[in-house]
């Protein structure tokens, strides 16, 4: 562990004096509310050009700054989308289309932040009132909770402390709340009829015990059954740490389950497994077919190359637009959308 | 692409009215200045038990929550840590670290919030007033900077704005912050040096042409010259872009190149170049010695398994303990600390 000492160098300098808007209109000469208008950029006032350039020039000297916070409070809203900290362990996909609604918020003039952390020790269940609260004190203009357990109550504190727009992206429609679906079922299914469709009878599905994907796995695993049923095939829950010794063990009993195909949750559990299963002389796809799913490049590099289900999350821009035209018209009543993508793509695992 | 239909549904409900504090306290019967006592948690005025509870109820049924940008106002600072968006593409380590420290600043009372995209279209280069001016907008107490390209005059204009801690985490010290140095040249060193007494002479250094990467890869190619400076051993500087074909390319001219080790940047770079190298039939570690860094799971699985060089970033408790000390003295002269573990885990492709 690296240590941060704790004695600090002696010889502190002054703090620098925070410029106020008060300080611009003095020293460019007018008054606060011209300060206010040109900084602000409202439209309904008509400030002169020779003003305006006096102000900028003012507020670039003084380094002078508005603030967003009491804009906020004189216009009733801010322009800042909050995006919580999703409910489930995130991995490259996720940031992708975080960094793609960024962008798209920011060129409609809104500011995202993100806050709060992925949850610690295992504690789970639905966002307590204290993160509501915490979302609510930030007054952002609108809120989007990736995953689950937002629950209808947090949604009013949002709705009734100013946001005009409260979003989930995920397995929910929370009453109140604008959702974009993701059909994790429909991901689970894809999977199953493609290791039916590729022969396979007895199908394992992995369900990591780390706390955060059920969400996911819950509904792929009820997928993959869907897929099979009123088949021969059976469908056999596989608990799986993501973890060497606890692959190593479910290799090692392979024989007693008899399983000729795993959807192996995603592909770093299949990357996992696929090693785990080889080091017991096991062949893939020869004696088990594996299938992962989220098209990570990893997936490509295995020997053999995973199969695997690539996931497409709903474009920034569009979702973007929705969050602008639901801020917009905040009584308009929550829309409903499925927003994933899930497509088989064939390699050489399965 | 999964497309957001343009068509809402209709029936719009009349939106909510935003309880203010103004309302609690006719609800409770109390004085605004009481309410705001109550809530905002003053300790300098005593409230009697009976009236803190008649606020605090009146609060919960209105739905109520206090406006922090407000208190912010009022109290002359914030409780906001703003933590940008990196400046290099993030992994699961600076995931991790960044979790870490939003629960250990959340223990002291701060709200964390995470502000800014991965840069798009390879746009890089020191950040530019906008986004400064963009954070100085909310006005947080302190600011976190990891990565690299944040100016004197930006620190200057957060601190004029009311940040009382400009930190930045990465390679360099930029004036009036506090720096927290990520010694990669140290990184590199380590690797050279492994690779050196494993009797490797001829090494390779990928250096990722993906734009964010140089912020790390031209110090440890640095250090990787001065393991083995005034030794008979060279060192080769690999560009290599992270694509199957680019691998594929680089592996198939290895004979010209003649090297018999590889510090491949990091694992995943790792994984790609060792497939790449075992399809054109190098043996891993035989012909060449093949060396990530980060120590991740999918190292551990390959086939050989991947030596690496574990990294460790400042454990979230003793930034959050920084941060807050800092905070605290606004005016005490930025501290300097060396922050990144760097350890060579041995296993079986070096």
């Amino acid at each position: 562990m690296v240590q941060i000492p704790r004695t600090p160098d002696p010889a502190p300098p002054a703090p620098l004096p925070v410029p106020t808007s008060t300080d611009v209109a003095r020293r460019a000469g007018v008054s606060r509310a011209t300060v206010s208008y040109v900084l602000n950029g409202s439209g309904t006032v008509r400030i002169s050009e020779p003003t305006r350039r006096r102000v900028q020039q003012a507020a670039r000297e003084l380094g002078y700054v508005p603030h967003a916070a009491a804009r906020a409070l004189r216009s009733g809203h801010s322009r800042m989308v909050l995006v919580t900290a999703p409910s489930y362990p995130a991995g490259p996909i996720y940031h992708r289309f975080l960094d793609e609604l960024q962008w798209a918020l920011g060129r409609l003039g809104y500011t995202v932040v993100q806050h709060g952390t992925a949850p610690r020790h295992g504690a789970r269940g639905p966002y307590s009132d204290d993160a509501a609260r915490t979302w609510a004190e930030l007054r952002p203009v609108a809120v989007l909770v990736p995953g689950s357990g937002l629950r209808p109550d947090a949604v009013d504190l949002l709705r009734r402390s100013g946001a005009r727009a409260v979003l989930t992206l995920g397995p929910e429609t929370v009453p109140g709340a604008h959702a974009l679906l993701t059909d994790h079922e429909a991901v689970g299914h894809r999977a199953g009829r493609h290791l039916h469709d590729r022969g396979r009878r007895r199908i394992g599905v992995v369900v990591p015990t780390e706390p955060g994907h059920e969400v996911f796995a819950t509904p792929r695993l009820a997928g993959v059954r869907r897929a099979v049923a009123g088949t021969t095939a059976t469908v056999t829950e596989l608990p799986l740490a993501y973890a060497e010794g606890d692959a190593a063990r479910l290799a090692a009993d392979w024989g007693p389950l008899g399983l000729d195909a795993v959807f192996a949750y995603n592909d770093e559990y299949a990357m996992l497994l696929m090693r785990a299963l080889q080091d017991e002389g096991l062949g893939v796809p020869e004696d088990v077919a594996l299938l992962g799913a989220d098209d990570l490049m990893l997936g490509r590099l295995l020997r053999p190359r995973l199969s695997t289900v690539h996931l497409e999350l709903p474009s920034g821009r569009d979702l973007a637009a929705l969050v602008d035209r639901a801020v917009r018209d905040p009584a308009a009543p929550p829309e409903r959308h499925t927003v994933l993508g899930a497509q088989v793509v064939h390699r050489e695992s399965s």
